[in-house]
């Protein structure tokens, strides 16, 4: 039987020229959007609901008597009273609420994928991992691995995650695709100690967030599995599967 | 003094992020335009005029008396007598003469990058890689790095090559680009025979021009230094500086 294929996408720019209406979309936003998402719904969550921008996060928020969080540039949005931070999110805090979010990259990249057609859609970071995983794995169709970028600059740390799902599951797709090579040979480098990797490479978004003096986000983010759950996109929210 | 910034652009559709106003754009088609481009002046070509279409290209060559050349999908384009390997540019073929050029990705992007409004524009490949840092050494102004890639899809040679530009000129320059450590560590892990991680990885160009029969082409266009000049571009064609 023909493997399916997974493909890598290193900036949102790039989408177009991936296929992906046949394909899972795994939306990439390591610090700290799909992070933060995970975290969110590991601690008891209801839904997620991603929008594009400020003003419809608060619109949407009052409407459903829901949580209004994002950022904009790394930091808390003005209008909005939470931000990106996964320590934010609380079982105290999520349990049972519905979160309206909007970040820089990761929300935009997902309406991205939707447009285009993606036949399904989920959420991957570091704390969350091994669940991407288990799931592709199960699945058995194509994959694109959607990197969310710093405004359409590649990073460091969302192919880092790339390579780690790549390195995890690639004896079963067909991968020929010179992104996914260079996301795998990057994670092989990195996985020994990823918070050292970033800082020894000056990685810009470390940089900008350890100026925010967001080094606990920073290590959460690169640590594994510890927010073991799945976020598929369903009706215009993402839910845990 | 501030050091010159570098970055490193891994495909044209990501251009528009980068200022090149301000910047020596170094166009990087490893497989093969930049390449041939080298090697042609390396044997006594007089000026290469980079074209985007086939059509100008036969045009341009009927009236200017000149060699026409180029490819599509890495074959030699319809309508032109000679494509895109360096060993077809002896100097018994090239001496003294002006070849009008066209490429699938190379040529495209030089004109992007004139578009935009670079300072100037060299173009970069292994075989003239020494000629290439030591003229960014001596300017002391900002690089940037453009990377040709395969139809925009990046592609592992050329990142090669932006790393290996790094590795070598990286202390006289301000680094604050995560493309350009994605390149470096590339190039890290590559470095002891390119040759072979690019087939290790099964590099989707490699894999393709391997198809066509042409593994003395890549192992030519992967070697260092055999082509020691430096092409620029000035009013309209490619000199040798």
């Amino acid at each position: 039987m023909q493997k399916p294929t997974l493909y890598t996408c290193l900036s949102p720019s790039l989408l177009r020229l991936y296929d992906v209406t046949g394909s899972i979309v795994v939306i990439i936003d390591v610090l700290r959007a799909t992070s933060t998402i995970a975290t969110a719904f590991s601690n008891g969550a209801k839904s997620i609901i991603p929008v594009e921008t400020v003003a419809e996060c608060i619109r949407l928020g009052k409407q459903m008597d829901a949580i209004t969080a994002g950022e904009r540039d790394g930091q808390i949005a003005e209008g909005l009273s939470y931000g990106n931070t996964p320590f934010q999110y609380t079982p105290e805090f999520i349990k049972d609420k519905t979160l309206v979010l909007t970040t820089t990259n990761g929300t935009r990249l997902l309406h991205m994928a939707l447009a285009d057609g993606a036949k399904s859609i989920i959420t991957g970071s570091f704390p969350n991992l091994s669940a991407v995983c288990n799931y592709l794995l199960s699945q058995k169709q194509n994959v694109v691995l959607a990197c969310a970028a710093w405004k359409d600059k590649i990073n460091i740390e969302d192919t880092l995650f790339a390579g780690a799902v790549i390195s995890r599951i690639k004896d079963s797709f067909s991968i020929n695709c010179d992104s996914s090579q260079i996301a795998s040979s990057l994670y092989n480098e990195a996985k020994p100690d990823l918070f050292e990797f970033m800082k020894n490479k000056n990685a810009s978004h470390y940089h900008r967030l350890m100026g925010f003096g967001c080094e606990k986000d920073i290590r959460y983010c690169l640590s594994e599995d510890g927010a073991p759950v799945l976020p598929i996109y369903r009706e215009g929210q993402l839910v845990n599967l």
